[in-house]
């Protein structure tokens, strides 16, 4: 037996390959990463990532609070919890949507999740079926995409301006669906500071969507992990404030407003969802981490949180500021880019022609990273925009990495029309 | 139009239930954990739950590195991860696996998830295929049914005995799908001191899965959540030990050699593999959380975890003890039970015709709870089983809910006879 085993071993290694699943043959890292992974060697100044800044953690008040967690509450902090998440977070956290953003508690339930990364997966685990269509914003959040399409949605992209997703051309998509017999599953929006356009939806447009919802029938995912960086301008009730039915399902995430290292996010929505994703999150990971849990209750029961937004506020807006003055200074003329009044990314918008995927060696050789555009688009048909981040890095460098990126576009604009 | 929108809103609820996918339509809450919303209320004792006993988290220990992370490792606790997870926590998990088990930590890579659940539902999303065929033990750990389901397979669930899977059996059955022109995609076994059933697959037995997963080409999935907590006996390599090709998928967790709470488990597996399960994380979640994954570094790296299994272990034997002993001391003739020499739980069997579900109510009323068996088969085709767990409660109270629990049986065989 020994024998034929040593026979069977020499024979070569295993057909890897062949031992996955169909939709698994299909996945692709994403590209942002690999592309990080490439900057991380050389002197690049990388408006690429979209990293908060350690600078922002607020870390002696963590130091504080966790000393507190395992004194008093390792019980919960260390035990399994449920899977809906530790209840007086959620309590805590219902409270703070009710105060902050006029959301009445008894209207919705919180559940947690592992970052809100995991809600869209769970959002496309319980509502897609194959061909189910799902109504995104083009450009969107590029690992939105990703999460939904293990799911096999047909998505529909709607053109964003400066007030956001544009809320007329998506009702004339949705009249031509309805003659057609057909309906959107939900609409996916990065409502406010959205990622990567940096953009966000009008008061009007955000009225008239939940409207639409309403006549065509269709939910909405309303993804917010930026809402709360506002640099400038009054702030906007999420679109979940406007929902008396409970068609709207609202995600927030502590990973702007504390650490992604807890990696904690939340879902806000009607009960009857929250319980149905509850069950597909039980299969998942059975719970999201109780040790962060317990100290992202302190953090906002005990009012850190409201007393830390406003530090955070003060520490990215001038890297806002740099930026758009970079821009201003250095760009050529042609060039095209978002004023967004909160978040962490800005939407520049290339003359037609240049394609910034191809762009992006080039750019990197003279020492600055930016995303190329293409990703962000469901079908990748937009080849000439970029999401530039501008919280990472200081307001100095970030001067110099738009002066360098201007440089690498202006010659790329004269070769076009050489 | 406000009038429109009032209109119909009063016009009652949403159907909720319309629309959730296929697939969620389907999803159930489990049964277990419904159960123990019911033991929460009144005197019971609940022999149910798979909890490690809150005394053996290394409490000090979690403080005193807690601290140190946040002081020095701060910009790595904090920050996001990479997906596949914290290097140095990975090389070190790596090392201690070469040293422990000796699986040579070249031919196996690392990567960290959410709890070894995560791990299943990745396996999941990344080998099976609708009408896939998996091999389960039965009984099997509920929680991989429910993870793996999601993806559709074809259960086969392989008998049990007092030296795990009855490998034997195995070989029939992979002999008999062979001339069907069909083959297994994996087999899934806890091979040591199997949830639920307490027994350990032998060294014979191992050997031989590995020479029939050459044979037969499939797949291996090693889940060992317990393989740390031997009270007696010799240790037994892992399958993984004997894998020269690199067919075995070797699931560990930090939940019971350190604690749930910090929800950090991992996968050893050939790097071909993790790449891709690597790329499924990505979409699901993006990465573990890395304020655990640093902390469960310091743990690993400065030798704590070492020095602190033989104390769980000095903890949990006198339980297991105090169980095997009230079993004998109590349970009439007819019933049977597993004999662990380590892990949670002890597997008792009842005689023909008892329906441990059915009998689950009265036993609550009676004082005692326990995992009715039914739900570890893959076709729920045994109904004569129990699940007794016996770590989370002091021997004192194992031995009483054994004493009750006997008395409800003796009441159901006297039913049975009359």
């Amino acid at each position: 037996m020994e024998e034929k085993l040593m026979r069977k071993l020499s024979s070569g290694s295993l057909d890897f390959e062949a031992y996955f699943s169909d939709k698994a043959q299909g996945m692709k890292a994403s590209e942002i990463r690999e592309l990080l992974k490439l900057v991380e060697a050389g002197d690049v100044i990388s408006l690429a990532g979209g990293l908060p800044a350690p600078e922002t953690f607020p870390v002696e008040i963590i130091k504080e609070i966790t000393a507190e967690v395992i004194t008093h509450h390792a019980d919960k902090a260390l035990q399994y919890g449920t899977t809906k998440g530790f209840t007086p977070l959620r309590l805590a956290l219902a409270d703070w949507m009710e105060k902050r953003y006029g959301i009445p508690t008894s209207k919705v339930e919180i559940m947690m999740v592992a970052g809100s990364q995991q809600a869209l997966d769970l959002i496309g685990r319980v509502f897609i079926n194959p061909g189910d269509i799902v109504v995104v914003e083009g450009p969107t959040y590029l690992a939105a995409l990703n999460a939904f399409k293990y799911y096999d949605p047909k998505f529909i992209s709607i053109p964003m301006d400066d007030e956001g997703m544009r809320v007329d051309l998506l009702e004339e998509k949705l009249e031509e669906l309805r003659r057609q017999g057909k309906r959107v599953k939900f609409v996916y929006t990065v409502s406010t500071f959205q990622n990567p356009a940096g953009v966000t939806m009008s008061l009007e447009r955000r009225k008239k969507l939940i409207e639409l919802a309403r006549e065509y029938d269709f939910l909405i995912v309303e993804d917010s992990p930026y809402s709360e960086l506002r640099y400038s301008g009054e702030p906007i009730p999420p679109i979940k404030h406007f929902d008396d039915e409970g068609r709207v399902l609202y995600l927030g995430t502590f990973s702007k407003i504390f650490a992604p290292g807890f990696r904690l996010g939340w879902i806000a929505a009607h009960p009857h969802f929250i319980r149905k994703i509850e069950i597909a999150k039980q299969a998942v990971d059975l719970c999201a981490n109780p040790f962060g849990q317990v100290i992202a209750w302190k953090y906002v029961a005990d009012g850190h949180l409201d007393e830390h937004i406003p530090k955070v506020i003060e520490f990215y807006r001038p890297r806002r500021d740099a930026m758009l003055e970079a821009l201003e200074e250095y760009m050529p003329e042609g060039v095209k880019w978002t004023k967004p009044d909160g978040g962490m990314f800005i939407w520049v918008t290339l003359p037609e022609g240049i394609d910034t995927k191809l762009m992006a060696e080039k750019a990197i050789r003279k020492g600055v990273a930016y995303v190329p555009g293409e990703a962000f688009f469901a079908y990748r048909d937009v080849k000439n925009t970029m999401r530039l981040n501008f919280t990472y890095v200081p307001e100095e460098t970030i001067r110099e990495g738009v002066k360098r990126l201007a440089e690498v576009i202006k010659e790329e604009m004269n070769a076009l029309k050489g």
